[in-house]
């Protein structure tokens, strides 16, 4: 047990992390750039209110938290916009500013969220955190690349141990309305048409409540450097959303082929998960079937 | 003709640079973290006193100058520790809110200081800006290479061009005086010896106007991504060592290989100068002789 600093935490895997964080009895210090979710209130976790670009807003309040552990999931993450965002710089600034003033306020270990974006793209095979090229082709993944780099350096130099966990494509409830799973179940529960694209691309989705419990195995193991969090299992955009379609009952309204995919989308995104399964002891526990209910069911309740 | 903010304008290098930017033409707005030293004042040049490190000063005044080109060399530079110094850090965040306040000013082109610590520094060959492995061994080295990364993606994206400008070995007057070349000059014209490593380091020195001219030549170019500021000329530790020597008549007081060479020291760091000759078309005008004549005869007037 000790004392977390949780960026994000009233963000998508930010929310589903506060559970798993206070299970593990954990004292959980989240940080919010907004007022706490309602319902959010949960013995263990105490609510601050900070804009992480604040630079003397963020520095005085992570002095005076002086967390031992640190996970920081917070991001620039306006759907559309963040690939080449330029608030992703000022993310890289705030990211970097966070990790020192958790260092000087005697923070020990620090966990930190990555993505599948820092890789290079055009790989078939799995990625695998210690061979796989990095190259990022978007503002969003160099961004992140960098901020890896410099963190790494400057915690190995502060005698502090960080963990960077590259996030592959997570889902369920909570997910920005706008994002692929949640907008094909918005238009079938709405009974409109769901534009898709053939669908081909092959991803490496994880169900948002084990993201969380991977983030929290990472962050009470001693494991350092990259580490993918991700599920290991290819699974096809077509195979997502016709699993959604058939638990909403309306696989006619989805439009094959209307949408073309993004430029530089790559063909096949799928992690290697071996260093978090063997190193970190920590396997899923949602299969894709019971994830996609989950995430329709919590839709259901919303419309 | 336009409106340069140099950075870094106090600094060793930065001193240099006021002559040629003037000498160019330019509206030069000098920003230095302490008062402008004495005898700076020169017609063209209007100096401001600013710590890049404070966020909101520095975005104020990067606004209030509107600049259209910016020449960055300020860093963490003490003598020692800036190799691993924490310090790197806030200046990668410092560099990047820079560059963030300049674009948003409506900045056109910024040129801003490299090193060759950004290289992996193996190579027997001479660096190219092109091809040779970037694989920094240091957290200066690092800090400048993730800076570099971030920097461009978001210059390309800002419509604001950018050029990196690698420094590999300057040395002229106003060099700190705990560094090689001052402190051979300051231990033998005060009769002392002078402890040494046995010298066999193969270096690329560039006399400090020289990379004061050519920073302004790529400022005044279209040249964009990194280009080594050097000489491209192989010059060993100990010819260097054995010219100063000369120059001041006190070879006995040398005392060869008093000095271990530090840790992950890289026994050769000389750049391919092709970019900057042929590109920017620059070349050097001081010879290392000359350099080392005019830089003793500083000191000399200094003792």
């Amino acid at each position: 047990m000790s004392r977390v600093l949780l960026t994000g935490a009233s963000g998508f895997l930010g929310a589903h992390t506060l559970a798993p964080l206070t299970e593990a009895g954990h004292e959980v210090h989240a940080i919010a750039c907004a007022e706490p979710p309602s319902g959010a209130a949960r013995e263990g976790v105490t609510w601050h209110r900070l804009d992480l670009t604040d630079a003397r807003a963020a520095e005085a309040l992570v002095s005076e938290i002086a967390a031992e552990r640190l996970l920081h999931l917070a991001w620039y993450v306006e759907h559309g916009r963040y690939w080449q965002a330029p608030e992703n710089v000022a993310w890289v600034e705030a990211t970097l500013r966070l990790l020192r003033a958790f260092a000087a306020a005697g923070g020990r270990r620090a966990v930190m969220a990555g993505t599948c974006a820092e890789y290079e793209w055009s790989q078939a095979e799995a990625y695998d955190e210690r061979t796989a090229p990095l190259a990022p082709a978007t503002m969003y993944g160099v961004a992140k690349h960098a901020t890896h780099l410099v963190a790494e350096h400057f915690a190995a130099n502060a005698g502090v141990e960080l963990a960077w966990g590259r996030i592959f494509m997570p889902y369920g409830p909570g997910e920005r309305g706008e994002r692929l799973v949640p907008s094909v179940i918005r238009a079938l529960l709405a009974g409109h048409d769901a534009p898709v694209s053939d669908g081909a691309q092959e991803r490496d989705f994880m169900y948002a409540e084990d993201v969380a419990r991977a983030f929290t195995a990472i962050l009470d193991s001693d494991v350092q450097g990259a580490i993918n969090v991700a599920s290991g299992r290819c699974c096809t955009i077509r195979e997502m959303v016709t699993l959604l379609a058939e638990a909403l009952g309306r696989p006619e309204l989805v439009r094959w082929g209307a949408v073309s995919t993004r430029r530089g989308d790559p063909p096949r995104l799928v992690a290697d998960v071996r260093r978090l399964r063997r190193e970190v002891g920590f396997t899923p526990r949602v299969e894709l079937e019971d994830g996609v209910g989950r995430t329709v069911d919590w839709w259901r309740t919303r419309s």
